[in-house]
């Protein structure tokens, strides 16, 4: 049997968020269920309260970088019990038998994942809810162990900002003898500075923001260039592994091929709505690529938490009670937060 | 003391090639010099004498698609003696000491490779003249062995349009179980279809001209799909691990880039002048890349063609004389060859 509980959402775009009630599935077989503690703030969710990606169905409450106390287990539950400290990200559902979901790339799933808001629930039927919500019913294969971090509320964001960085640096080879570029610094590119420094690469990161450029090295770059500095910039030619793309707006990826060695890749992780243009030399000269990394799987997901764990790393996080959400969403999408905003979910 | 010799060349863009007199550098002690028995047109030809890249000193003789007979050795030359069949390609020169020279993919040397023509020779000044001429001097270290082609003449396209296409098949893993898609069927992609189904691949064709359908098949494709057909296109949705990308104008790359399954590649290996458009989430969902890949090093060269010679592969050839090179010029501009014109140099 359903339950019902509070949660933060809204109808319709023009709405501003605001206390209502859903339904939160009958724990199944194999669902924990969990008492939220903190769900960070990331921009995808704000591009979908603001339907950018199209409609939804009504009403949303967004959220998925969810930290929280299980607080029941399903009969057939094996992994967790009640008390463990657990966390849910994007994805709480997946077909669970394709090539894909075998390989641990959940998030590439044949018959596609559902995510944790907004998505189909192919188990209760309905739509997904998020995190801005008192609690989360979820198959404990989606659903990951958190270490023991000291600020469990900065770990929140680890959930989808961490795993969409560390995935890509694992999977382009962040490490030593390395030069990582991180393009962008928010709150995937300040993640993504401390966890490419923690693999042993050296890192550079590039930045329109002059105010950043110190806040780079505070945060461990090596380096730090404002991408408007011609003269700097060249200085980087031809000298980069690859470069993690953080941007979601328009922005020529051009000037970033060029200062790729050869084989090198752009990695983009952001969203830009608009495509990007690319000059066929900038990747035919040096083999280079212009490539695109969506968060992780599950087990990867996972790793990167003890990762994270082991290197004292967390997310530069202002912490908001649930009730100013929507002055957090009008300053995130300002850029206005260093670097992530994270809800207490006990204001709820 | 360099040699007077005849060539096919032109002074600018508005005049047709022509016969001319040009200068071949002296013998130095590790070079060879090689009567120019067939020389194959590639579009690159073209652009680099309709001074599409830029301008260039006159004159402008084009010509890397070589293959001759050696008539003289500097006095260190160990490979070659006179009398054998040897080829020259795009490169003839390059610093040999950088660790992209060093790692046999001269292509992207430091320093700047030497071209086969339109380039400053430094050695001895000036800049150097292509294959549409009697003789070549070039050192060794970038002349091939050419193995005993029954067609000779249409072994020439090897030497740039069969490396072009060849080195990105390995290294992107070209072989049994791997589906494999050729974008485009000219000089380019007829190889690439032969190269790919010799390696072991399974090979789909996508075209946007009806008539070369069947010859797709006939070149050894498994499938082959009118690009304008989106129900056929639809059929190969995520199914193919990279697609050979070989149309050097401009062209919608989101739709291949959807027929990719997850790190699958396009791979670029045409110059369109215009950029391309890419839409993030191509690249974002299947961690998908957009690359590119520029002919190929000495020594993959050398392999290439031992290659085609053990699986029997040539271009499939229109053998012209030089005073027919300026109509050739103008069938090639659109697109009217079966799949490469080569010029009997015996006709100059």
């Amino acid at each position: 049997m359903s339950t019902l509980i509070k949660a933060y959402g809204t109808e319709s775009p023009e709405i501003p968020l605001h206390e209502l009630t859903i339904n939160r599935r009958a724990l199944q077989a194999h669902d924990i269920e969990m008492e939220i503690l903190y769900c960070g703030i990331c921009h995808s969710d704000l591009h979908q309260v603001h339907a950018d990606f199209g409609p939804y169905p009504a009403p949303i409450v967004p959220g998925h970088e969810i930290v929280g106390r299980i607080t029941a287990v399903g009969e057939h539950v094996k992994n967790f019990k009640i008390g463990d400290i657990a966390g849910i990200g994007c994805i709480v559902d997946s077909c669970d038998h394709c090539e894909y979901c075998n390989e641990g790339i959940e998030q590439f799933c044949e018959e596609g994942v559902t995510f944790s808001f907004n998505s189909e629930d192919k188990v209760s039927g309905g739509h997904t809810f998020g995190g801005f919500s008192k609690s989360y019913v979820c198959n404990e294969r989606y659903v990951l162990k958190v270490p023991a971090f000291e600020n469990l509320a900065a770990a929140a964001p680890l959930l989808c900002a961490g795993i969409t960085v560390y995935s890509p640096l694992k999977h382009w080879g962040a490490g030593p003898g390395k030069k990582v570029g991180v393009l962008g610094i928010g709150g995937l590119g300040h993640l993504a500075i401390k966890i490419a420094k923690a693999m042993g690469s050296e890192v550079v990161v590039f930045t329109t923001s002059p105010g950043k450029v110190e806040d780079a090295k505070r945060l461990g770059a090596d380096e730090a260039v404002l991408s408007s500095d011609a003269e700097a910039m060249a200085k980087y030619s031809r000298q980069l592994h690859f470069i993690i793309d953080t941007v979601s707006a328009k922005h020529d990826v051009n000037v970033y091929l060029n200062l790729l060695r050869h084989d090198g890749t752009v990695v983009l992780v952001g969203l830009p709505p608009e495509p990007l243009e690319i000059n066929a030399f900038n990747v035919v000269m040096g083999r280079r690529s212009f490539a695109g990394s969506n968060i992780g799987g599950i087990a990867e997901t996972q790793e990167m938490l003890e990762f994270c764990f082991e290197h004292n790393i967390t997310a530069d996080s202002e912490i908001i009670n649930i009730q100013d959400v929507n002055i957090a969403f009008d300053r995130l999408e300002k850029g206005d937060v260093k670097y992530r905003f994270v809800i207490d979910m006990a204001s709820l």
